[in-house]
């Protein structure tokens, strides 16, 4: 059934697969005389494209977006937001020797199950080509949250293998391929990738976004939480297989005298929540992690069926990330943008200072 | 907004507070002409049920369930199915002396600042009493899944603080109050809990949920992935921080090679992917696992302020769980029943097969 | 699937048969604050109950409704509001005689298709009893629009068969058993309901509704128009076959220099629009009228089957409506209400000034 | 707020203003496996295209249908559907002259109060040019409901002023520019739009649409109600200002007893439900009228203000329809379409017979 949409007041509605002619989206409820250009969506959707550096996809899309409706003179008008980006370079060619294989870990085998169709062109939906359009709509939130609100929504590489990055500047972030805050760790990431690439093999990866400013008061007591709508936009990012707010699992060895974030005149004296209470923001900083599986398409040779259930190797050649997570920052923070962008808006009707 | 609904064919609301006379919800969606009795919903309920061992809160509800609508001579109609429960023991007297303060690690203080209210009675909509409705809700759609597609939706204790469980016997988890598989660790969790009421303290805990026999299909590939709406729904529980599918965290440090599930003519060979390929169910165990924070109310003194912003110590008495994990069990089951019957009923007019 | 809520922002959602225990409903996305009590629940319910007057069924329902959640101490706290009604009158045996046939005009038919249920205590979902709750929670939009807005909304009795009324007073309205607001008529009432009374037969009727002091702005301009929201509501009410906004179908013959509202510095010089342009309310008053098709529960037997599809004679003794228009108003009313509230509450976050 | 789409399971999202570069539109919901061509929706496209005929507005559009996604191979793959429209020919120097003034009839006045946007190229999202979607929309919900339920869903023009024209022949329908079912009537229908563009004036027109071989039991009993959300997707359709399904507003002068359908083994003995008993579809043709109203851009003088509340007199010249209903049947056609297709899809995991 309709699944393609994310959002209640601010919501976002995808089209596209990786080998169509073209991706796009309707974002709608952004409200009217927000400025914002093509430049704004561009920044963005340049930080995710691939082929960016030598440690991601060598797939060269100029991802160039264009503006269909929904902004006239620079300025939102409060109508629904059209937008397409051109797939340029489509080798579906590389695909040839494996359109009748399920490749393993991939959501060929599903794909076909529920639908009774092998896309030979690529991954259809489930290609990771499908986020451009989520960054693209996280672009009007992002904008929208920092110049209202002045609401800052940032992300990092916090893990790669067994490599872990500190925070160490916010700066270091956008200047290394990895979106690493640690630039002691630069060269081994260096390293890794390239024995990854040797071994064509690849790893997987642990992300960390944070979000500043948010205001107090955004979610609901009971299922349309804020933490459980950030579950679930994150979570719906290809590829990641968890999701912590604030502490996250470390909760479970921790006492409750250690976890529980105490107060004083001038607030939380921590923030171990993440932000988050009972489902509501509690005007820290919200804090969400997630895990990303390593790439399923690899060289080296896997086992599988085809379409005919027959027994098969396989062995991707193709142009893939040894390593998902490089490319996942830009994603993550549009997904916490649109979800805090969908409360934000839901919010202003309903905290206690407008009745 | 609203904001007590879950799901979108299957869908639930529920309402009352944790001091107020009764608690409700309204199923909406349930298929006629299954087989259900009150004491579906009680076996459920009495799960759950505070007050049932000397090591959870001694608050004690019998959680009788009323049928108001939806059930007619032992069947469901196909309509709206009205359900009560009544709050029959509410010691708000328990409260009194911290009604004027924000309980550390409580939704108190997000609430107060939401709607304006801070709730004498308890923590209203935010007390883990309201899940009592979900877990009513989740005996349908346990039953039809069950009834209808042979799926089998259990969980378990899987880590308390240090202490891990195996899971060795589904048999042993009703045994004891901990929902614990491993029997060599009954012992340990008794003891754990014995010193944790002493020192006045609580401790965090790891569950783990599967779905035996969950159709091919279930899930779209972007938004409304069968991942996304488990880590929506499992995120909305009280006290959880922490959302894994399959291996969850772990794949961080996994490599392709390994965490790719690879098939053979019988099927996959593992299930690193907790049963779930592009947001897609694929045949094998769905498997979730989700963190619970320590219980937020506990005797060992805290720091706080009250409503005016004074600084204040405070020690919560009442009658608290040393560890809400060990009442989460149920709960988690019943959100994982839920969302897996929304799937179904979304999935029966979209299967290849129907066309 | 899930269909007993309606709204957006402002959702009620419903259950209860005609002859089960109790009807409820749950009102989610009150704004917290709102002063209500059960007497301002009590003063809309008893408007539209039954056996209030010789003209409308004797059934005698005293529609004494149970608040259980959502309001504390006499204002709503911003959470989910459940709300409860005894059925204390229910003759089912009434119904034994007839509860094989399918009931011409009723919903027997489609319903025992539907859900293969032919309930025999009555309309199960499809008895106008369901109505109470709309009743119910339209109580609430109203205050809150009344209150906070001024919003005044209004419904009378326009026509009955051939008899039509003026709209002479408002007061007259809640003077009479008919809502109607033309003392010059009542008599021709009378006589008519009488006349059909001893002919066993029943008649349709046209109602008008208005809400004054409606802010410009409600409403979005292409599917979630106001109109056509006012339309699905109203439409939901059963036995409506019509729904008209401002002049309605009298537009057919009108020409474009007559239909179309001209305006002067003082606004809008005419309201042929019934104040809704492009989708969007334009400050003048929401005009909107519904047409409700008589009482299919007549005495005058006529020719239905039964179960098995043998042919059958019906007359349908029971205690019903001669003219079910005669208790829409205040359903009508509840209902333009409750899609103003979800339009107020949407339109808070969009409307240009709050950028 | 949102309010671009419509349906729950066949959703419908719509962008693109009057003036801007393209059109566009996702239909999500389809299932996988329909035939569907561009052929499928340029011949829908064609029969609402202006410029059609001497009797339509001049403003020639090829609207020619970009197929982005969704449709592999001349069959749907399950996924979104990413249509777009071109644009071509926007003479908006037309509305120079008028650019400040709001359009007596038209959105202006209230778009620029919501938005606080008066787009000086045309009305916007408001134009009837947003229709071209809802008319490509309607073509897969038409042959998907043709194709596998053999649903044929028609409209032709009841009435046009004084006018009115009987269902002589459905295939006359497609062959004069009214889509007028009774050659008699042709030339009088001539006649009366000469006269009106001679007069500069406008007329209101009644169309009527029939949904035949529609499944028993489509609908729910109380919200979702299968009249309700006729209502609501044909009211929503520009200039329309009043919805009937069956005999709509003759009812409020008809008995019980003439109104109540009887049946006998043959099924129903007549139709003055129109196909829908409680909201459900009863196996009958379901039968709806609308009513539009009179085009609103006129070459008559109006008074009117401009942007700063002055007094103003207008006269529209621009190309336009002296009768919007003239170009309303496909477009009706669609917005039926599209509400049964939804329906059809909630249905199957609903009706009896599933269980």
């Amino acid at each position: 059934m309709a699944g393609n949409s994310i959002g209640k007041l601010f919501r976002v509605t995808t089209f596209g697969e990786s080998h169509g002619p073209k991706l796009g989206c309707i974002i709608d409820g952004t409200p009217p005389g927000l400025e914002i250009s093509e430049n704004d969506f561009q920044k963005e959707l340049d930080r995710r494209r691939p082929g960016t550096s030598k440690y991601t996809t060598q797939r060269r899309e100029l991802d160039k977006i264009t503006i269909l409706s929904g902004i006239f003179q620079g300025k939102t008008t409060g109508t629904s937001i059209g937008l397409t980006v051109k797939n340029t370079d489509q080798r579906s060619q590389d695909y040839n020797n494996i359109q009748k294989l399920f490749r393993p870990g991939h959501a060929d085998f599903t794909y076909y199950k529920k639908y009774g169709i092998r896309d030979p062109r690529g991954g259809g939906r489930s290609s990771a080509r499908e986020t451009v359009m989520r960054v693209a709509a996280g672009a009007i939130a992002k904008k929208y949250l920092y110049t209202k609100y002045g609401i800052l929504i940032r992300g990092y590489l916090k893990q790669i293998g067994n490599i872990t990055c500190k925070l160490k500047s916010w700066n270091e972030v956008e200047k290394n391929p990895f979106f690493c805050p640690d630039v002691k760790q630069i060269n081994n990431l260096n390293l890794l990738i390239k024995k990854l690439k040797k071994e064509g093999d690849s790893i997987g990866a642990k992300i960390k976004i944070i979000a500043e400013k948010v205001p107090i008061g955004l979610g609901e007591p009971v299922f349309d939480r804020l933490d459980a709508d950030l579950a679930h936009s994150l979570m719906s990012i290809n590829a990641v297989k968890g999701v912590e707010i604030g502490d996250g699992f470390a909760v479970v060895n921790q006492k409750g005298s250690e976890h529980r974030d105490e107060m004083n005149k001038h607030g939380f004296t921590n923030n171990h929540a993440g932000g988050i209470l009972g489902g509501i923001s509690n005007g820290e900083n919200i804090i969400a992690t997630i895990a990303l599986k390593p790439t399923s398409s690899i060289k080296k040779i896997g086992k599988t069926i085809d379409l005919h259930g027959r027994e098969q190797k396989i062995s991707i050649l193709g142009r893939h990330d040894p390593c998902v997570g490089l490319r996942a920052v830009p994603i993550a923070e549009a997904m916490m943008s649109i979800t805090i962008m969908d409360h934000i808006l839901r919010h202003r009707g309903q905290c206690s200072k407008t009745y």
